[in-house]
């Protein structure tokens, strides 16, 4: 699936917090978090790379969403992905709305979410 | 985007733990809850019929995806959405896995995966 992607020079705690901030500052609460790492290694025993999940949510994008189909409830909030990078910094890869909801009905939303979208990742650290 | 659906005659808080526990008992773990009609409420003021999401995740279902593809996390967790149905019941909608990674690489585990969700949702009182 296509994301929305940049890397920003920075350690993971500190790219979570800048993520956190730019999505704040472009409308988009973080509504829910998986450590998915963390929760691999408690039920599996895994041991992988660092992989954490936020879940981001426009509540006006939302509402609309829901007020043009109910089901778009299957596919909230958009993943916000958070991996350590080659670099030694943080890689961030946000679904991108466009393929999360390719009825036509939601075509003008999602390409709005995700210009937002860009628009946050682009003011973060380069 | 189609859905795994089923309702259940019960009110919402109980077809919620209902859900929960037959998850559990198919290998799915809860990892995320988003109340969106209190948040909607909350941030922008307006009043819409219950509708909760909750993260469903099978943690080896979720492993393998990773390994196929470190993409999956775009998608991961399964929306399970819990709403009102007119009959006085609540309305279960899940996710298909085999929309949410439409990719032939995941074909064999989001069948799986599709089947599990099933199994699950036939589990609760008709």
């Amino acid at each position: 699936m296509h994301a929305i992607e940049t890397t920003v020079p920075l350690p993971a705690d500190q790219a979570e917090a800048a993520v956190r901030a730019t999505l704040q500052d472009h409308g988009f609460g973080v509504l829910t978090e998986i450590d998915v790492a963390a929760t691999l290694k408690a039920k599996l025993d895994v041991d992988r790379p660092a992989l954490k999940i936020l879940g981001a949510c426009n509540p006006t994008f939302a509402h609309e969403a829901l007020q043009l189909d109910p089901s778009a409830a299957l596919v909230l909030p958009c993943n916000v992905v958070l991996e350590p990078d080659p670099s030694g910094g943080t890689r961030i890869s946000v679904v991108d709305p466009r393929e999360l909801m390719p009825d036509p009905a939601f075509a003008e939303l999602a390409a709005t979410a995700a210009a937002q979208l860009t628009a946050a990742l682009d003011a973060l650290p380069g």
